[in-house]
């Protein structure tokens, strides 16, 4: 049968992400790949969460597999609310909605919001699953440069002070970025929600990597600074825990909430009620700051290692931020010179990174960048990567040259 | 903050499950709500999948406990491909996707076909949810009756042939249907697939209760008489195992599968893996035929009881099916009566059901009938319930005679 008669215009404007294409060739050989944004599976708490299961499920299996209220499982949203206040927010659970993943607040903040045709601010670079989720709607996305010091206040004052029509919402991820790795510093973060408060929009703060911060100093989010409810905050359980339990969370004005669990309802019922119980007892038993140190302790001497790598082995040329949390280091080779291009001379090198013009809300930019995770590989190996990377970016430079 | 002119048209056109305020008036008093349709949570296998779960995640945890495809766990799509072979299917893992709860499979199946306008047939009355969710595509709907013996073949051609434009899509509940306790004779399906080919629809066959079947008798799904891939079959573990557990699949052509998986990348990247890979685990330990057998003994007794309890206590005026399986009967007052102002009554007297408007896809119909689902209520308090329901009726019968 023929369906491309059938396919609604929606579907026909979706495109399949190139990182899972990427991630499915990299996975088949002995390739050292910085491609993959997921936690390294051996730092996931599984006996922790092998005991907590087998008891919940006696325990409160008669609510915890039953099903559960669209908003989300109370005992959840009360620590979800709780924890919050290590980001400076003052709420209760009558803000948090739980949602499946934050992909799933990002959906909802869409269909909740966006009308065709309406702009969305984003950054540029971005999550590209933000954007493909904003592009469901039809929105028109406006591209604010994402520097290593995030969105800038000034320039993204001096842009929307231009625009026209004015956009209604402002997409940033402003704490150890997917892909650049950038931090809006502390003191310009009072300014942005300022600056979104003088043009009208609505913030959407996407914090999934907050928690794994190397800098030792706690940073505030946008939602902190936010009097009037301006920000929809999400955060998720997949970088501090298991991504494999589906469960992010909204905090935001319980109007909004409202109307973004009724739109959860058409779509899911509610999210995983085990899930939900299982993450709840694991906040409960204060289980999150001892393992967020472990994952920590992993992670920040892999960033480490990765940049004393690339300072050893790559090309002078090629420039690269040094991020204060998360999982990626973004890099820009000189002007001129193809990262997609380059990539199957990496593959065939054994190394792999994504693409950065993947992350790009409008085709054809960013070329010359890549993103490269040192999440999910260990130090040994990231030290024989970014040499094997070295090698192909400097055959390339001396090419061009 | 003011949000009224934020939200977008979808966002305003959607309205919250009338059900579900219901549920929440019922649950906090000593009512005998014949109201929610979910299972009862004592039947739920809790040992088992305490079991199951523990030993999941201690030694399938570095996947489980990951992002998972966004398609499907494979074991569970092989165990959901073989299984379906009871319903007649002759399907591989590549025909099925796992989803989010067969919710999300309407909700997939409505932003993959239906643009704004387009027309989707409808059963009359139908599942609350699937209707809602219809709505946020700005569908139209075209309602057919839906009797005793499930929607008629002869019926709806005449419909169809009448209708204009041509509708895109029929969505129904072949099997112990969704308020209406009905099931299309199996001796009616391959002509119901039929009249869908000769007028161009595809079919979306949600089943969710199709396993509670009470006749001793297999039925063949609709999905079984498609040789072109016209039929999108739903399926769901709510009813067979935990609800509590989001656990659906949509049973398609590869074609239709891959673009309801691109959708479903932008909403949650991906199923819950944890439930996954429980669920897969109690297919392939065999658990589920004996679980249902256990299922099947307790809820038929008590729709029997439910049965003779209203043929004792209910008014001779009042019509009601006799349900094959799933989780309902269906009752019709004489015209002129009104289930919603007896409503009241009814919580008066500490018995409560669902008001059958709720069902209907057009405001104002159905004013006459209401849904009582009897399973989750033990035999003797469905006897009670029934004696005081029967009550209210007759005396609402007597005041208008």
């Amino acid at each position: 049968m023929d369906y491309s008669q059938m396919f609604s215009q929606t579907s026909n404007r979706m495109k399949p992400s190139i990182i899972r294409r990427l991630l499915k060739l990299v996975q088949q050989s002995d390739v050292i790949s910085f491609a993959g944004g997921t936690p390294d599976a051996e730092l996931f708490p599984k006996d922790l969460l092998a005991d907590i299961a087998s008891r919940v499920i006696r325990e409160q299996g008669k609510l915890a597999l039953q099903y559960g209220e669209t908003i989300g499982w109370m005992p959840l949203r009360e620590q979800v609310a709780a924890y919050l206040k290590d980001w400076g927010i003052d709420c209760t659970a009558e803000n948090i909605l739980i949602t499946t993943g934050s992909q799933q607040g990002l959906f909802l903040s869409g269909i909740t919001l966006l009308n065709p045709g309406e702009t969305i601010v984003v950054e540029e670079p971005s999550y590209l699953g933000g954007l493909l989720c904003f592009r469901n709607f039809s929105a028109q996305f406006l591209p604010v440069k994402c520097g290593e010091n995030g969105l800038d206040p000034a320039e993204l004052d001096a842009i929307l002070a231009k625009a026209s029509p004015k956009p209604k919402l402002l997409y940033t991820i402003p704490t150890f970025q997917n892909p650049g790795g950038s931090t809006i510093p502390d003191e310009q973060r009072g300014a942005l929600v300022e600056v979104a408060r003088k043009h009208g929009l609505l913030i959407i703060e996407d914090n999934p990597y907050g928690e794994l911060n190397y800098t030792g100093k706690t940073l505030r989010s946008l939602k902190s600074f936010d009097k009037e409810g301006r920000v929809i905050y999400l955060g998720s359980f997949s970088k501090i825990a298991s991504p494999g339990m589906r469960l992010g969370w909204v905090c935001a004005d319980p109007d909004l909430i409202a109307r973004m669990a009724m739109a959860k309802e058409t779509t899911d019922v509610c999210t995983d009620v085990l899930s939900q119980a299982i993450a709840a007892e694991f906040f409960k038993g204060g289980h999150l700051k001892a393992h967020l140190q472990k994952l920590i302790g992993t992670y920040q001497k892999r960033r480490d290692v990765m940049l004393s790598a690339i300072a050893e082995h790559f090309p002078k040329e090629v420039r690269y931020n040094k991020p204060l949390g998360g999982f990626f280091i973004w890099a820009g080779l000189p002007e001129g010179q193809n990262t997609v291009e380059l990539f199957e001379k990496a593959v065939a090198a054994k190394v792999a990174y994504v693409v950065g013009t993947a992350f790009y809300p409008n085709e054809g930019q960013g070329l010359n960048t890549l993103r490269m995770a040192f999440c999910a590989v260990d130090e040994a190996r990231i030290q024989e990567g970014i040499q094997r990377l070295g090698v192909v970016f400097k055959e390339a430079l001396n090419q061009k040259a």
